[in-house]
């Protein structure tokens, strides 16, 4: 089977990713972590990971779909030619993307967005400062799904990871999470 | 301030701790992860975590509270006696203890809680095989906080971060979560 890429920055929020990856693993789905880089990463809340991979050495051919976490730095990810090339490559080959908080940021900045309806946990003023939305297929739900493109805002985390299981076809119990 | 030391054991359950966390780093509040060795620590869901500080190393002084994830395998953590005296040591100075899913077995076998009333997300029979709990304070609860104790079947993790945070007196905004 596949597996699903989950990025992993500094500052990466850990509560945004863990439902989706429980529900990753419920669902047997292999995942492959990956890093910018062979630093540890360390999360928001203080938890220190380590990638599994390095961006340069994943192999996108065993790649079927991407999960990212929000982050509360992303300005500091979207000039980040790779991801940005890695993200943009995923997409082109069809795979299901799950983006959540600010990590929409990064698909807008990819040109993942065009034509999709999205949410995105950034102010709207903000969002207008950086030029790289088109705030026409803006929408407040806590989570938006537009084919096999799904974004949430934070606190959607749980709907989130259902989202993204169900899109994977994943068999798993959902009376985990609530 | 004093720091909550966060409990990470192979196979622990990553979304079970990680509103917790958040609300501990919304509330300003120090942490340190602590491992039964230096080893990597890989999560059930496959995320690989390295503890700050491994378990003969920790200064209690410094610690006030205790986070303990649900394990898959928390059979395989019930005969190390060095943890066990940690958790003891630590309610003896009077702690405020959060542990979730199947950990408070672990707070069962440290004496922890004796004349206590608690939830733990094991099943009845398998509970009475493991002849440390006393099932007259066992509660069907999702969560149950007995003076400094709180305690949580796995589903409930997002009442069991709050229920700590409040606790603890932090500051912080629960609609991040729901």
């Amino acid at each position: 089977m596949k597996k699903t890429a989950v990025l992993l920055y500094p500052q990466f929020s850990e509560y945004e990713l863990s439902v989706a990856l429980s529900i990753l693993m419920q669902g047997k789905k292999p995942i492959v972590t990956v890093g910018l880089n062979h630093q540890k990463i360390m999360g928001e809340s203080g938890l220190t990971c380590l990638a599994d991979r390095q961006l340069s050495d994943i192999n996108i051919e065993e790649i079927d779909s991407l999960l990212l976490p929000g982050c509360m730095d992303i300005g500091t990810l979207v000039d980040e030619q790779e991801l940005l090339y890695f993200i943009q490559t995923l997409d082109s080959q069809g795979a299901v993307i799950a983006s959540i908080s600010s990590s929409p940021y990064l698909l807008a900045k990819a040109g993942v967005l065009k034509n999709k309806y999205y949410t995105v946990g950034l102010p709207l003023e903000g969002m207008k400062q950086l030029g790289v939305f088109d705030l026409r297929y803006h929408s407040d739900e806590l989570i938006v799904q537009d084919g096999r493109i799904i974004t949430a805002r934070g606190r959607g985390f749980i709907q989130f990871g259902l989202a993204f299981g169900k899109a994977l076809q994943l068999d798993f119990d959902e009376q985990w999470y609530k």
